[in-house]
């Protein structure tokens, strides 16, 4: 795909996910680390159900996945606003997904420009990896163990990461000593993609149940928290994967800096506070299939908990109301 | 067995763990809840086994196989300072195992009185039980939704249960809505034993991941948490399955009560603060089989998150230093 800087390391951003003439194809990521198999989707009800079935997952990765349907529904002839509610309906939490089919909608209905536009948002999104990374670096000291949460790599971006893409690139100037993974249940987002990620990167790191991990922050075996995020607030509250704010938890009580990366794509001025961001929850069976279960996918760190958020724009600090409105600018 | 009450609902004490003259049987709970197979140990060096193996856990329940396996080992005129020794390395971080060794030692060589002795040990321990449940009771009001960790009934105690036990026995005086249980990573005490047995007691409840408790617990979702203990310091500090000092941050920064339920027996004097308590870390391979793992079995929840330590003494309330005095008197 022309227009891609291509990765040092990691993974390439048409290999996680890419539109031909008449499909989108992407890495299918319930299947990873066991297998690496291109999942191809011929309408945008099949790239929806991706999303749904977290085939495709990670917010601003399902961003560029709907542009991408969006596209395809346009080459298709299919009906563009059923294709934009039907794609826009897979994931509640997230708003990039909302952002990006604003960002189609707006660019018409000819399918070769709407291609184009979706191309740009993935490749935007390439571009504020690498921005986001460079910024997280000042958090980084030589000896850091990072510790992260679910998958915030390619896998989540179609670029170079988020949380993880700061982590890999303090790896890559001998910041990083080792990175405590939490496994993340219930889907393992941590313990099969980002251990997958990890393990291709060459970085060291060890992975964790999720209830180890505040333990391991009082303990001070980890010296940061980084985590991507689903949606920020404009007052900072973050919703972000299930277990996110237990972290946070642990960290201001220990000193420890949770740092949130995420593109201003993920900013959603339009939701004032956490307490608005609808919480999607998944179906039983990904938690049991024998019992009775909740599954709640996210949860909300309060902005006082949080140290920092890392944009492409740079770092914001508390205030966030202020900081954020200037990140999102 | 004489002398032992019978349940009115859940596991008999016999059922979980018995000594035989030439053997102690004890549940397999590594096969629970898929199959109720009795694990046979003929020598102290068995019992150890099953204890490593975590066929048999909880502290208060350790603290009885010890005592089983002791008996047996004079029994089988075995070498009793070799069978202390090779019981007692079983599992660092309980303080109940310790305990049942110096009664057992404390009560000369013969085997018949040592096996009068272990099964004492086993009636107290179910009659403690019955006694912390009484109490914890004055913390529960109509619709309470407590939330739990790891196992903590009868699986984990030979008896009604610690946490457990006291939740069942609100949920049989009409106090309980419905019951959140931890599902416990990486050998899943909650999904497969806590599960296992409140199904059994026709007992609402619904398996959670454990990330997802600090989130539902802010939201009071959870109305109380109540969790066991493998070892409470003198100062209040408590040591239990990793896992739980997240559910006590949440707790404390929300205003929801945390409960620790747990026998004198695991009230360590000897151990003035959390930080003093050995933390067992146990094979990685528990976590992944895959990658690099780090598996640390408990956590320290410092006295100042904790609401109030219930024993078979009675309800303990800061300051823990003079009240849990009392209490292990």
């Amino acid at each position: 795909v022309p227009g891609f800087v291509s990765q040092a390391r990691g993974l390439a951003p048409e290999r996680i996910i890419r539109l031909e003439e008449d499909r989108v194809v992407c890495l299918d990521q319930r299947r990873l680390p066991d297998a690496e198999v291109d999942l191809e989707c011929r309408s945008a009800a099949d790239v929806a159900a991706a999303i749904r079935a977290l085939a495709v997952r990670g917010a601003p990765l399902i961003g560029v996945a709907a542009a991408y349907g969006y596209a395809l529904a346009a080459a298709r002839g299919e009906d563009l606003a059923e294709a934009a509610r039907e794609l826009g309906a897979t994931r509640p939490t997230a708003v990039n997904l909302a952002w990006a089919l604003r960002e189609m909608r707006d660019s018409g209905s000819d399918p070769a420009p709407l291609a184009e536009r979706a191309r740009a948002i993935h490749r935007d999104e390439v571009a504020r990896c690498r921005a986001m990374a460079e910024h997280a670096l000042t958090f980084f000291d030589p000896g850091s163990r990072p510790l992260t949460h679910c998958n915030t790599g390619g896998l989540a971006t179609g670029g170079a990461g988020t949380a993880l893409g700061a982590i890999v690139l303090a790896w890559e100037r001998g910041l990083v000593d080792t990175v405590l993974v939490d496994e993340t249940r219930p889907v393992l987002q941590g313990a099969r993609l980002t251990a997958w990620e990890l393990h291709g990167a060459g970085v060291p790191f060890a992975l964790i149940a999720d209830a180890a991990a505040p333990s391991l922050i009082a303990r001070r075996e980890a010296t940061h928290v980084f985590v991507g995020a689903d949606r920020i607030a404009a007052n900072g509250d973050t919703a972000n994967k299930v277990g996110t704010y237990p972290l946070a938890l642990a960290a201001a009580g220990t000193g420890v800096p949770f740092v949130v990366v995420a593109p201003s794509t993920s900013v959603d001025l339009a939701t004032s506070e956490g307490a608005d961001i609808p919480i999607e929850e998944r179906p039983a069976d990904e938690v049991s299939e024998r019992y009775e279960a909740r599954n709640p996918a996210f949860d909300v760190t309060p902005a006082h908990l949080i140290t920092a958020i890392v944009t492409e724009a740079g770092v914001s600090r508390a205030p966030f109301p202020q900081s954020l409105r200037e990140a999102a600018a």
